[in-house]
């Protein structure tokens, strides 16, 4: 038996918009240049393109980069998930790289595999995106803590 | 019996400029502001002064700029190890962040654990230095892979 | 978008045969009382009774044995996709435990990501079965090096 | 700087005689012949003597057990940490095999890297044992989950 995606009931109406709203905080996003885009329970999706400064020497972006958006993408789908007051921080991800991240942009599709109270487990495919052919360059798995009656804070 | 940091011969005589070189033709690091200060055989240091551009959220160092160093620090220190024809990659790691990364700076210590002909295994501390304080902020284990016969390509 | 199961042609037509033989010789699994059930390209399911002598200290199966099938999995999933003269080894992998591994049986369904040359990712689900019904108990994201030239030893 | 093996004060007094009785209730260590060597604060070593049923297919130990008693090696070094009223579980663990599981016996030997309340984050180190000889043949990075007032059931 191969595992069906989940399908998930969001416990906050808003959770996109506070998710949307998180995202926007974390200047280290900004600083590289990635968006979000797709946000629904329990999936997320983050775009970053092509740029020199977040290379590495062989002019791919960075693979420290790559596990940046793969750790966000992950992070953000687990947070779609849980109650309004509630914040997430990663407890720990695992990363492979399996390609270079060669291409115009990466998109990183983050989903939870499975919400737990206090600890949710999720997973992400980063994808370089080249030509319109989307290549598989990463891939994670990742432990998230809920941390409960800790509304993030608004800036 | 706890096992005792292992002494390492490198093939390079030439290591530590080579790894210093490579560093530099990241324009990733130079992005984030990271900076290499020790290169021993099969051990590097890199430190990160905290700037606002690269926070999440809470004002703290973003977690995927922490495994970015993280996993440098560890492929550098593999980098130290190999042959002067020879260009290492990241195969994966496991990033573990146990503290806030919350200081002045952070320094990431990479050491290599086992160096295989193929596949070197790496590990890392990651320290936040708040008040010359060193915490431990995150830690990580990783597996590089060396390419014999493809020395990196210079600028 | 979610990436789909990928379809994958096997190198050696002999590959489900020769996968069955190889988990014939791990002695470790008749030990535990492992089988082998389904093997196609890219894709291995193994089954596992409940027994007691081999729970932890709560009457469930331990998850080092939850361990044990979902790496094997893993591996003969790769194993399924190289040449007929190529034996495989675990690299490295990592593995979330969910949920109490509570139930008659389990079922470590474990596929190829990204088959390489020389390094292959997969990744293995393991469900509880409990009066029927499939729970999700662990989830593994693992590395396989491909060894050329070195067929498997015949016992 | 390289991380010092830190010195950890346990909360229970009687932490080594509930971290041997904990032990002695796993009946998959007793099915594998794992014995439990030293038990100290956020230190455990176990045992592993060589059995032809516990081998893989080229007659070393089978990767799927070292990593049994590298989970429980650092299981039961963070559960020497715990206060007496609570039990751990194992959300995670990450292992590298680095050479064969080859010679008469293995060494698992668990620490605490970090110990929080609710996580506590472990590493452990497995030797093979050859004529004396101690070769690491696979490290582990783990997460652990203290579970405060629920105390191991007694058999």
């Amino acid at each position: 038996m191969r595992r069906e995606a989940p399908i998930f009931q969001p416990r906050d109406p808003d959770y996109a918009e506070r998710v949307r709203e998180s995202f926007e905080r974390q200047q280290a996003m900004a600083l590289i240049g990635a968006r979000i885009l797709a946000v629904e329970p329990g999936f997320v999706e983050i775009e970053l393109p092509w740029r020199e400064d977040i290379t590495q020497q062989h002019g791919y972006i960075h693979g420290g980069i790559v596990g940046m958006i793969a750790d966000n993408a992950g992070g953000f789908a687990a947070n779609s998930l849980v109650p309004a007051d509630t914040s997430v921080l990663t407890v720990e991800y695992k990363l492979n790289l399996v390609a270079p991240a060669e291409g115009e942009r990466l998109v990183a599709c983050g989903e939870v595999v499975r919400p737990g109270r206090t600890l949710i487990v999720t997973r992400a495919d980063v994808f370089a995106v080249k030509d319109g052919q989307w290549n598989l360059c990463a891939t994670m798995q990742q432990t998230i803590m809920a941390l409960a009656g800790k509304a993030e804070r608004k800036a």
